[in-house]
């Protein structure tokens, strides 16, 4: 049987100046929206929706009632008449009489950058993206630039050195030099930064530049570097499904796991020079 | 001068067997609140909630334009007048006849557990974890377990061996055998797996078991332990300075960075059978 957590895709690997065509695994991230079903003074059934979270497939049910109750909002497990669940919809239905404030929760409309899909209305319109438009390939990259740039990602650290604890954005130019370089506790923030500095420098699109992650990419930062513009993309981390689905849509050049005299392709490689 | 991104903090270092007190810097993380105000029909300054991220001190007005900019949200330099910044609050002023479609922001009410602050109506309220009750001590762990739960948690991440690019949340017993394990693309989520799986068991609060976390403690992940009754927890990676504040004040042991045959205790020394 298929395991609904892991998505296989057909990556390119570079190693030591050779590049083989290859199976990898990537970890799956989907949507998953939460609802909460309760019955009223009436009996019908009022369906309210609490969260949408991006996360991977697989203990759905149990990620929907902890969350619910890490927030406060479940304390007892006969609050609870039935959970179900339709492929990315869960519904939590609660016992009659039994109701969790949810007047409370329509109150507060706040997003956040941290998943990049709290404030959209459903699952379908998750993507802020722009209207699809395929990058073109002016811009490319060399094999060895490629291999540096985590390096020097890591040497303009200067918090990441104090604390070991800390996510990095960068953006290089295409023969490698540092541009900016921002960091923050939240990897969505760090990229926040650095995108906020050059819409306040009036310098947006950002197309003639390499982008370097200091983790892992997900749907939230492909869709961050859409936004902004950006073609090549460079994790030194794993990418997730989505954010390989993304990088395909928008003809990104997506690089991940970067180590030593390694990297792996996941798309776009026409931008890089081998 | 202090560099507001860094919080030193007087932590014991373990290694080889020995502790040492030593004064370490953990990366600080802190809500920041950000409204946009619109001049609508009436010369009146209309400020709406938008967003609250917890995230490191500086660049936070690139942090807030950035975020906006990527949520589609403001498209040119010339929609802003100015920018306010108060602590922890930052105000995006719009110009006069330009405004952002804020109704619509209303009607996004989701929450999401991606940074376990949204859905607060302000900053104040951030924290939803439980009335202030100190843990006492009757939970210990040994050195040499504490050593072992790393590499116990890695063997035992099934997702992680294929894919390199999931976070994982484990419960252990006191003599270091593991309960449950969790994985997920995001490290909250594989935490509320981890506490929904008791939850639907009956089986909270969890005062009796360990928590290893493979990545980084944040604020948000130890709200959860909290919640759900944890007193030791392990993580692979380093805290943030609200993680150890949290810690304090809830009385957790907090272990960090356990590596070979070293680990840092950030707080909670007394459970630990040295």
């Amino acid at each position: 049987m298929e395991n609904p957590s892991l998505h296989k895709a057909q990556i390119s690997r570079y190693d030591q100046q050779e590049v083989m065509e290859t199976d990898d695994f990537l970890v799956v991230e989907e949507p998953l929206e939460i609802t909460i079903s309760a019955l009223e003074s009436k009996p019908i059934l009022h369906k309210k929706p609490v969260s949408i979270t991006m996360r991977t497939p697989a203990h759905d049910k149990e990620l929907a009632i902890g969350f619910l109750y890490g927030e406060g909002m479940l304390t007892s497990k006969n609050q609870i008449k039935n959970i179900r669940q339709e492929e990315n919809k869960i519904d939590i239905v609660l016992h009659k009489g039994e109701h969790i404030d949810l007047k409370k929760l329509d109150r507060h409309f706040y997003t956040t950058s941290s998943c990049g899909v709290c404030g959209k209305a459903s699952i379908e319109s998750l993507e802020v993206t722009k209207p699809v438009v395929i990058s073109p390939y002016k811009l490319s990259i060399t094999t060895s630039t490629t291999l540096n740039l985590p390096d020097l990602l890591r040497k303009n650290q200067t918090l990441f050195t104090q604390t070991g604890g800390i996510h990095a954005a960068g953006l290089f130019s295409q023969d490698g030099h540092l541009l900016c370089l921002r960091e923050d506790v939240g990897r969505h923030n760090a990229m926040d930064k650095l995108i906020g500095y050059y819409f306040l420098e009036s310098n947006l699109p950002l197309d003639q530049s390499i982008l370097v992650l200091s983790g892992r990419a997900s749907f939230e930062l492909l869709q961050k570097a859409i936004m902004a513009g950006i073609q090549i993309v460079i994790s030194i981390g794993a990418p997730s499904s989505l954010a390989l689905a993304l990088s395909q849509k928008y003809n990104i050049t997506l690089i991940g796991f970067v180590k030593g005299k390694r990297f792996n392709i996941y798309h776009g490689k026409q931008r890089i020079i081998l």
